[in-house]
């Protein structure tokens, strides 16, 4: 235990940073240098963590490289490093009250700690699941339940002729998991409605309105809104207002999906983006995206929790307990095992304090400010998308047709990514390739961001230099 | 982190024994003794141990203790718990091979190897899930898939006159996963014939082919039928190789759910039990109960990973990448963000070794029988199902009416529990309230079995006693 705490304590504090973010290997490579077979006697665990050294710490890419600036980056601070630990000696199963008092209370405790933080009312109850894409199933699920006259739980949703197509609304920026949550729930790809966006990748509400009276002619029947608040490619945020109130005057479910940009909301100068919130029915926002808790921790918000329970609990006679007006953290989702995850998130927030988490994300947001404007006034590059939050879209925009100029901007991420200290990612905005920077490591630094800018300078010169159209 | 790793031997080595398995607290303890709001500032981390120690450690229920016979029993070994502090440094996402290739690729092979380990055939491959609810549900959505004229990834099930209803099959002793993966993919509970079973509480296959016949002849359509290996009631084991026959003559998805009791076929001797196993179309396993893996990690073999991918593969234009032939784990499931659980799993398996794996299997079946042994001859008690494992059903037998022994079965449950040194939890079988004694922690030895013996003989005598009708 103790040859771990230095190899952790090793990596966090320098080694990462020796690393490539992406390590340079080929498929196969890892596996190759592993026996086909396992062991028929016990190894010593010194040799294996010798062979953790040398073969896999090298080979993953490093998620917590403070150049690690694709996708939403995430961090596995001190003491959530510590918390995982801790939690892996308890190991226990919150799944009642009763076989994890402490973890059960410590979920509410930590979950209406953040919604204080976050400036929620009171009448969200939060829980913990490992990802947003099951906190969103969740919260389409619930959207579901609220049909009651359906009795989907019972009946299910095939074979009958009494339920029309349900259908689900969303901004053509909103994120896969919605996708997913469609398909595992029965509803279908083709009943989700991806709306179109306006000029800064925000969901068109006249569109939206257009979507819902054309379904509602062709005999469907909508059941949910769905808002993101910081989308994955741009960070845009939804109306999520506006939503709210078509949401009351059609009586339908509005989730909210903050899985990554929420954690702005502990600042109260980002409230600005987030009007509405409060109404919603359900929100699902990660401490393991931009609160420095190591994946996975996954927050779900909902203002009916019955709604949830009436969806999912299952109490076969092998799990009854004789506690009363416990919660029973099984009842409230799909998983009947649960890691006791609360303890990481409520580590993390007392050892930053509110006003530690604040500092930090103030401090993401103003480098990537910084790096936007650093765009703005480098010949040959532009911003793409407005920077709201930490995330910054931009690409080349070299004199060539549009298809030219995707092959360069992919070329150009290609050459930045090679070169090992910084790895960013990609997307689409209009159809177009972008490149994405965005700032949420604990560790990163202006340092960080300023190698970033010179290796995409060198890599855009090269890029231009020998594109070959 | 070195005071963490003082806190976690302390607590595994030693003080884990001193508590009671169940904390002696009511609902609400834990939530007083902790500020109902998050600090304003930061808070050193030794005062966050400190209050670990005092109000967390004490008051969760110790899944980790030897005498945790409750449920299926799990442990937090030692090279697992290192693991899990390594992968909480790492802190990778795994969802594509670019985001994780020592991740995915030891994936791959920790669950081949744990193939090779079953005797199970090459054409199954393993991926990891958190729980079986995950992978139950993932199985009945690759059946759901294998319709293909029925389009349900995009077309969904609900408002079409052209799906009838789709039926699954499993005994009334299956696990309630069964029962949320209905309810979740929308196919209904009420299309769930949970089928009759024999004594032995093993799937009737004369009832299953009467439900069959039933329900094609109302007109529903037949997708799936879900063997127990290992109920969790009395871990019974269905006619897996009598099932398989049907699915294949009917064209059926067979998924098994051994996520207990399949760990027991690393031994050859357990695997009588498992007549054909390598017919089914998908078994889950978890590590993470009788393979001494830290919570979560549960195993899902498929035989066609092709259906997951069918139905799962949702790739948005940020999470493209570049790599061919590489396997992207976030295509197999519901969840994109993926912790790098197969450190552990690969870690476990090197630790202690195929044998030393096979070594803990047995000696935990023979306390079991030594303690079923115990029963049989202990006056007053008897045993309620055959004991293929190392789960005994037992109960008192007073000569009383049926309700009476139930209600006294129940104090007898108390008694033992309140006493402190062991926990076991209870069931019904054939609609009678049955004690559960599971052997499945690592440190588990003769002495806490003879200590369980000597506390519910006590609280036996008690009961009787005590006992007002």
């Amino acid at each position: 235990m103790h040859r771990v705490a230095d190899l952790v304590a090793d990596y966090l504090e320098s080694k990462v940073q020796a690393y490539p973010v992406v390590p340079r290997i080929s498929p196969g490579d890892v596996r190759r240098q592993l026996p086909p077979s396992p062991p028929a006697q016990g190894e010593p665990i010194d040799r294996i963590l010798d062979d953790y050294h040398r073969v896999i710490e090298p080979n993953v890419t490093h998620w917590n490289h403070p150049g690690f600036m694709a996708y939403f980056p995430v961090t596995g601070s001190g003491p959530g490093v510590l918390a995982e630990a801790l939690t892996a000696a308890l190991n226990v199963n919150a799944m009642l009250w009763r076989t994890g008092p402490a973890p059960t209370e410590l979920e509410e405790l930590a979950c209406d700690w953040y919604r204080q933080m976050l400036g929620l009312p009171p009448e969200f109850r939060g829980h913990i699941n490992d990802t947003a894409s099951i906190s969103s199933l969740l919260a389409l699920a619930a959207a579901r339940e609220r049909a009651v006259d359906l009795d989907v739980r019972r009946r299910g949703l095939a074979g009958r002729a009494d339920v029309p197509r349900l259908t689900v609304y969303c901004s053509d920026q909103a994120h896969s998991s919605i996708d997913k949550a469609m398909i595992t729930l029965g509803l279908g790809l083709a009943n989700l409605r991806r709306i179109e966006t306006d000029g800064a990748f925000r969901l068109r509400i006249d569109r939206l309105e257009e979507a819902l009276e054309a379904d509602r002619k062709a005999g469907a029947r909508p059941i949910a809104l769905v808002a993101t608040l910081g989308t994955t490619s741009s960070t845009s945020v939804d109306p999520i207002a506006a939503m709210a109130a078509i949401a009351r005057r059609d009586q339908l479910f509005l989730h909210v999906d903050g899985a990554y940009a929420l954690a702005a909301g502990i600042c109260p100068e980002f409230r600005q983006h987030m009007q509405g919130l409060s109404e919603a029915d359900s929100i699902v926002t990660n401490p393991h995206k931009w609160l420095f808790v190591p994946v996975d921790c996954s927050l779900l918000y909902v203002r009916q929790p019955d709604l949830l329970r009436r969806a999912f609990s299952v109490v076969p006679d092998y799990l009854t307990t004789t506690e009363t007006g416990v919660t029973n953290l099984m009842d409230y989702g799909v998983q009947l095992g649960r890691r006791f995850r609360a303890l990481k998130l409520w580590m993390v927030l007392r050892s930053f304090g509110v006003a530690g988490l604040q500092e930090r994300i103030r401090y993401h947001c103003e480098l990537a400010r910084q790096f936007a404007a650093w765009v703005e006034a480098e010949p040959g590059l532009e911003l793409v998308a407005p920077v709201p939050f930490s995330t910054v879209c931009f690409r080349a925009t070299p004199d060539l047709p549009p298809e030219h100029q995707d092959r360069i901007n992919e070329q150009l991420l290609e050459r930045v990514n090679a070169a090992g200290p910084v790895f960013l990612s990609h997307t689409r905005l209009r159809g177009r390739y972008v490149l994405r920077l965005t700032v949420g490591n604990l560790r990163t630094t202006p340092a960080h961001l300023e190698r970033a800018q010179q290796i995409i300078r060198t890599a855009h010169s090269q890029a231009l230099a020998t594109y070959a159209p």
